[in-house]
């Protein structure tokens, strides 16, 4: 088995695939300044959207490599966002030293960790998420990476864990990619969802960082990440639970962040509604963000988006949002955004990797929607 | 092999242990009310303490069995609070039913998980911390099982997984603590910490509870939990980092509530403080917790401990020393606590099963001492 692998459009090398396949070293990715919208990935033709802000951004912006390959025979009209079973994974490990091996591509299956490891024992991990899309040309794009890897040391740092470094963590994300294409969705069905993690694999019994680290990155075909598709969500405001607090984790990508909203999301999703927006803990009166989105209101000319503090996270598809906003003439405001500010507001969407951009269809808030 | 199995000093049972081992089950611990006051447990006379509510409630609270076995040959002289590899471990599996399977003692060593589990992903998991002591005639304590058994059914419930019934919880504790009998300290050298383990072994991609749970029972000889030993421990009052915030998980034992501290913690060491204790998120005023333990303060015949509302762990030593000190003539007072009262305290100590009773020998707050 082959693989053309390519960078923008030029064939450069094929490797075949074995156990650990040496890939070569594709280019790195084009600075963020050389934006591509790509409207092709999505059909918005058919959205109940007015000519704005949503329109305009929901694009993919990318940084690419070519390659020609074929897909897999799955039901690609229903990919909802659940994990799909794929071909491989990247594995690479950090020990006190602090330098990460190598890594290896590995069949996708069960890792082995010990019980007294720090993640399942002090939720000491990390995780990142992106997307790889194919071209009706058959090459695939990678949104960002290099965003990605750089939020993974940043979280790395407050979370008191080692990093990969930019190259290991782009280098990783295209080998994963590259072993999984056969998975990656027919123009316009979905995409390849990327998923890092990087945990405390070492034992610990004490609470103290762990003395191993594991890196992975896994990947699962997938579609609309709410039940909506691309139709506008509704959402609650939240104004009993908390995701976080200024001095905690919330402007950090660890996993200790999601399950702790898990309970006002089952009590949302039980209501009806798609999601819960966050207020901040010690006002109860200013946006955060929702379970697994930022959140931006659009007033006029003017979109305003919770600034970056600490309790929210910076989002890659939001800060990219902002720049193709800026770009369009909008207004940008990076700020406190009180709850009644989104009341008043003309429109309101949500950014993510998962969910991309998403209009708000409907705000619940105490009681009044 | 054969071992002895008894309660309250009558043998009531020999089992062999074979892979899956069939204990017979041993009386339900008696209620707490039964406190027997083991002051053997730890040597006292020898540190700078006051006759003061630490001396009194330096001490072990607990239902017990009774067993005669050798010991492994370990170093119990310097036994810290490190991983200590033991001979068995309990499992059990829990579908989208809700219920747990019988559970079994296997062979302790690595677990296989998917690396798109919740608990990796998302930090869907809960711990558990208790301890056995050895007696001088041979029989094992335990301290308050059924306490841990209800904390983690209602941090379960919190982060939106299925617990185990106390029954099974405490039935899985006393198997585990059979099998590895022999690791347990001799009277006055240590004990056998008891790590159960609740975590979203299922696979998602999006973010929701798992669709399966895996609850884990493992154990590790251990010592003194801070270097200080039975010495009293410098705290350090965080007025930057928080470790909770009302309408978050601050008072449940997630594993996301430990990593988020290890930032604070180290810079703590660094400067050479025994731990942090943190005030709350919203005023920056109220003593909240220490990173491992809950915190008292005496003042006269009046002590105080914050109240559980949901930012702090309802410890179980916590509760026991309140119980002591209140049978002990003491004033018990739980409510907002300011880090005013704490400067101006007569004496101050942490609780915690880790810790036990640790006293405070100086609290470091901006820059003062």
């Amino acid at each position: 088995m082959e693989y053309g692998v390519a960078s923008h459009g030029a064939v450069l090398a094929a490797a075949p695939l074995v156990a650990r396949p040496t890939w070569l070293l594709l280019s790195p990715p084009p600075p963020a300044s050389s934006i591509q919208i790509q409207n092709h990935l999505y059909s918005i033709s058919s959205l109940p959207l007015k000519a704005g802000p949503v329109r305009a951004c929901r694009a993919s912006l990318a940084s690419s490599y070519t390659q020609t390959s074929e897909t897999v025979d799955l039901d690609w009209e229903n990919l909802g966002f659940g994990i799909v079973q794929t071909d491989y994974m990247y594995i690479a490990k950090c020990g006190t030293d602090g330098n990460f091996s190598e890594g290896e591509m590995v069949p996708f299956g069960p890792i082995a960790l010990s019980p007294s490891s720090g993640v399942l024992n002090y939720g000491q991990g990390l995780f990142e998420g992106l997307k790889a899309y194919r071209k009706t040309d058959g090459s695939i794009l990678l949104f960002r990476p290099e965003e990605n890897a750089q939020r993974m040391q940043t979280g790395a740092e407050r979370m008191c864990m080692p990093a990969p470094s930019v190259e290991q963590f782009i280098d990783a994300v295209k080998q994963t990619v590259l072993a999984n294409k056969r998975w990656v969705p027919p123009t316009g069905k979905g995409s390849l969802y990327i998923r890092p993690l990087l945990m405390g694999s070492g034992t610990v019994l004490g609470l103290a960082p762990a003395p191993e680290y594991t890196f992975i990155i896994f990947v699962s075909p997938v579609g609309n990440y709410f039940k909506e598709g691309l139709a506008p969500i509704n959402l609650i405001v939240e104004d009993k639970f908390h995701r976080a607090t200024p001095g905690g984790t919330g402007g950090v990508k660890t996993i200790g962040n999601y399950a702790s909203v898990l309970m006002a999301q089952k009590i949302a999703k039980e209501k009806g509604y798609s999601d819960v927006l966050y207020l901040d803990a010690v006002h109860k009166k200013y946006l955060e963000e929702v379970s697994s989105c930022n959140i931006f209101v659009v007033k006029g000319n003017v979109i305003s988006t919770p600034a970056i503090k600490g309790t929210i996270l910076p989002g890659i598809t939001r800060k990219s949002i902002i720049d193709v906003a800026l770009s369009k003439g909008f207004q940008v405001e990076e700020r406190l955004v009180s709850v009644d500010e989104l009341l008043d507001a003309d429109e309101v969407f949500c950014t993510g990797t998962a969910v991309v951009v998403s209009p708000v269809g409907s705000i619940t808030y105490q009681g009044k929607r």
